[in-house]
C-alpha cells in the first residue's frame, strides 16, 4: 500500500469545543480525549503503516505547530495554505503535489479532528478503498450511521461492485446533505451512511474529475502543483492560489462524479465521530457517568455529565445532571448537555465584539 | 443613644459560601453583594448614628484586615482574640472591656456578616431595644420570620412589656433551638421571631448574668476586662484566655435569662439574612432571574440562578436553570441550587486533604 498518500486535513476551528478549541489552539492541536495525544497526532498514528506518505495541508499559521506535533513528517510534505479556501482548494492542492510528484500516486483524505475506536478495521477499510480505487473510481469511505444524525451528510450506496480485493465495496448513488430528524430517522432505516469526507482516489483521477466540473479551480491547482518543487512556488501561490474557488470538495466533486456512476463506497465499520460539540466528546470517552479530562481538580457530589478540568484550578460540581463544565485558564463553560449546540453563539457573540483575546 | 457601645463580633468561616470565602479572607471582609463595600463595612455604616462607639471583636489573624477596611475604627475599639473561643467568650470580652471604660455602658452585639435590607428600620429598632436594656433586662432584636427557615433558632415572644420608649417590647418566654420542617412550620404559623444573635444590654447586666449562669467565664472576662487597658493586658491574656469556656451566649445566657424572666425583644422588621449560603445570597440581591455578581464577565443563554464572576475571567453559561456558578482564581463551583448547603462537604474534602492553598 506504499502508494497511498494520506491528504490530512488539518483546519476546523472548532468552535463549539470553546473555550478548549480556541484559533491559536484549534481542536485538530488539543489532546481532547485524554490519551495523551492530539487529535492530529492519533490521526498520524492510525494512518503509520496504511499510507506510504502522510503529507498534511494546514493553515500558515498552524505549520509550525504541526512540525512540533509530528516529527516523523517530511516538512515537504507540510503544505501550509497561504489563507483558507475550503477544502476542495486544500485536498486539491495535496492531490496536485502528489501528483507531480508521482502520477501513479493514490490520494486519500482523513480530517485531523476526528476520533475512530478500532484502527485495524479502519486500516482494512482504507486497503479496500485503495483496491477500488486503482480501478478509477473516486471512493468513499461510508460511516455505518449509529444514531439519526442531523449534523453529518449522509450516503445512499447502491449494487455491490465486485471489484477484487474490495469485497465490501458498492456504487454509491447519491450523496445527501445533513437531514432534519424526520429525514434522519428514514436514513438510518434504509441504511445510508455518514460522509466522514474521507475520499480515496488516484491524484490523477481527481485532478481529472475536477477538470471537469471546476475546470477553473483544476488548472490552478495543477499549476500550483507544478510550481510547488521548484523556485517558482511562492511566486505562483501569490498569482493563483488568491483566485482559487472556495467550495467544498463533496460539492465540487463527489456530488456530481456520484450523478455520473464514478464514486464507490467501502462500509466503515471501526466506530468514527467528527467530536464537534461535548455531547460527541462525551460519547468517544468511556462511558462513565462523569467523565472527566485535564489536568486539574474535580470535586463532585451527585453529578453526571463531562467536566475539563484545567491544571492549578479547581471544579467542585454538585447535584447537577448531564451536565458540561470546561474549565480553562480564562474561561469556564458551564453548560446543559442539551445546549451544547449554542456553544457557537458564545463565540458568535465573542467575535461580534473582537474578542480575539478569547476566541 | 451615644451610652450604646456596638460590638460586632467579625468571625465566622462562610463555609457554604466557598470558594469565595475563604480562611484568610472570610466572608465578613467580602463585598459579597456588590455594593462596593463588604459585610463588615455595611454593618459600620449601619451602625453609624446609631451607636456612639463600635468595638469590633476578631481574631487575631484577620485584625489588620479589619483596620485597613475601617479607617474609622479607634484601634483601642478593635478587639483581636489570641484564639477562637466562641461567642460568649467573644462579646463577654467586649462587654468587660467597655464596662471597665464605663461602667453605665449599654452594649449591643451585632455580627459582621448579616445583610440587612432597611437600616432606618434598624435603628428604630435599636433604639427601643436600647431603650429597654436601660430597664435592667438582657434584649434581643427577633426578626420578623418570613418563611419556615430550619437554619435559624426562634424565639417565642411573650407579653408586652410597656416600657416607656419602647411600644413594641415583648417578654421572651423561650429561645429554642434549629427546628426541623415541620416544627419550623409551627413556629412561623404561631409567630415566634428569628434569633439573629443580636442582644443589647447594659455591660454591667450582661456580666451580672454571665456571673451567675458561667461564674469562672464571668471571671476570667472580668479580669482581662480590668487588665485591657493596663500593660498588664497581653500577660492576663495569656494566662486567662485560654482557660475560657467554649460556650455560645445564646446558650450560656439567653437561654438561662429567658427562663428566669430577664429577656426582651424588640422585633425587627427590616429584612435581615445571614446570608449563610449561595441560596441564601441570591435572596438578598435584587430579585432577577439570573443575578451577577463579580468583575469578570459573564455570557449566558437561556439560564437562571447566580453568577459570580471573577476580573479577568469569563463565565459562559448554557441552558441551566436554578444554577450557582462561583468562578474565582483557582476555583469554580458548579451547583445546583438545591445542592448549596452540600457546598460544606467540599471544603470539609479539602480540609481533610489538609488543602490550605484552597480553604
Amino acid at each position: 500500500m506504499t502508494d497511498l498518500t494520506a491528504v490530512v486535513p488539518a483546519g476546523g476551528a472548532g468552535t463549539r469545543l470553546w473555550p478548549l478549541s480556541r484559533r491559536a489552539e484549534p481542536k485538530f492541536l488539543l489532546d481532547l480525549t485524554g490519551t495523551g495525544r492530539t487529535l492530529l497526532q492519533q490521526t498520524w498514528d492510525r494512518l503509520d503503516g496504511v499510507a506510504g506518505r502522510v503529507c498534511v495541508v494546514t493553515g500558515a499559521a498552524h505549520a509550525g505547530a504541526v512540525a512540533r506535533q509530528l516529527p516523523g513528517l517530511d516538512l515537504d510534505d507540510l503544505l501550509a495554505e497561504p489563507s483558507p479556501r475550503d477544502s476542495a482548494a486544500a485536498i486539491g492542492l495535496a492531490a496536485a503535489v502528489v501528483h507531480a510528484r508521482n502520477p501513479q500516486a493514490v490520494v486519500g483524505s482523513f480530517a485531523a479532528d476526528h476520533v475512530i475506536a478500532d484502527a485495524s478495521l479502519f486500516a482494512a477499510a482504507v486497503e479496500e478503498a485503495v483496491a477500488v480505487a486503482r480501478t478509477g473510481r473516486l471512493v468513499t469511505i461510508g460511516i455505518t450511521a449509529t444514531r439519526p444524525a442531523t449534523g453529518f451528510g449522509y450516503i445512499r450506496p447502491g449494487d455491490p461492485l465486485g471489484v477484487v480485493g474490495a469485497p465490501s465495496a458498492l456504487a454509491v448513488d447519491e450523496f445527501v446533505e445533513k437531514p432534519d430528524a424526520a429525514t434522519a430517522e428514514r436514513y438510518l432505516k434504509q441504511g445510508y451512511r455518514w460522509n466522514a469526507g474521507m475520499f480515496v482516489a488516484r491524484a490523477a483521477v481527481l485532478l481529472e474529475l475536477l477538470d471537469g466540473y471546476r475546470p477553473q479551480l483544476a488548472a490552478g491547482l495543477r499549476a500550483i502543483g507544478a510550481a510547488w518543487d521548484t523556485p517558482q512556488r511562492q511566486q505562483v501561490l501569490d498569482e493563483v492560489w488568491p483566485t482559487l474557488e472556495k467550495v467544498a470538495i463533496d460539492y465540487a466533486v463527489a456530488e456530481p462524479a456520484a450523478a455520473a456512476g464514478r464514486v464507490a463506497v467501502v462500509p466503515g465499520e471501526f466506530g468514527w465521530d467528527d467530536v464537534g460539540d461535548f455531547g460527541s466528546l462525551q460519547s468517544v470517552l468511556p462511558d462513565e457517568r462523569l467523565s472527566v479530562l485535564g489536568g486539574g481538580e474535580l470535586l463532585s457530589v451527585d453529578a453526571s455529565g463531562l467536566v475539563v478540568t484545567s491544571p492549578g484550578r479547581v471544579v467542585a460540581l454538585l447535584g447537577l445532571q448531564d451536565v458540561v463544565v470546561v474549565d480553562t485558564p480564562d474561561a469556564v463553560l458551564v453548560a446543559a448537555r442539551s445546549h451544547v449546540q449554542q456553544v457557537k453563539s458564545i463565540v458568535d457573540r465573542l467575535a461580534a465584539a473582537d474578542r480575539t483575546d478569547l476566541l
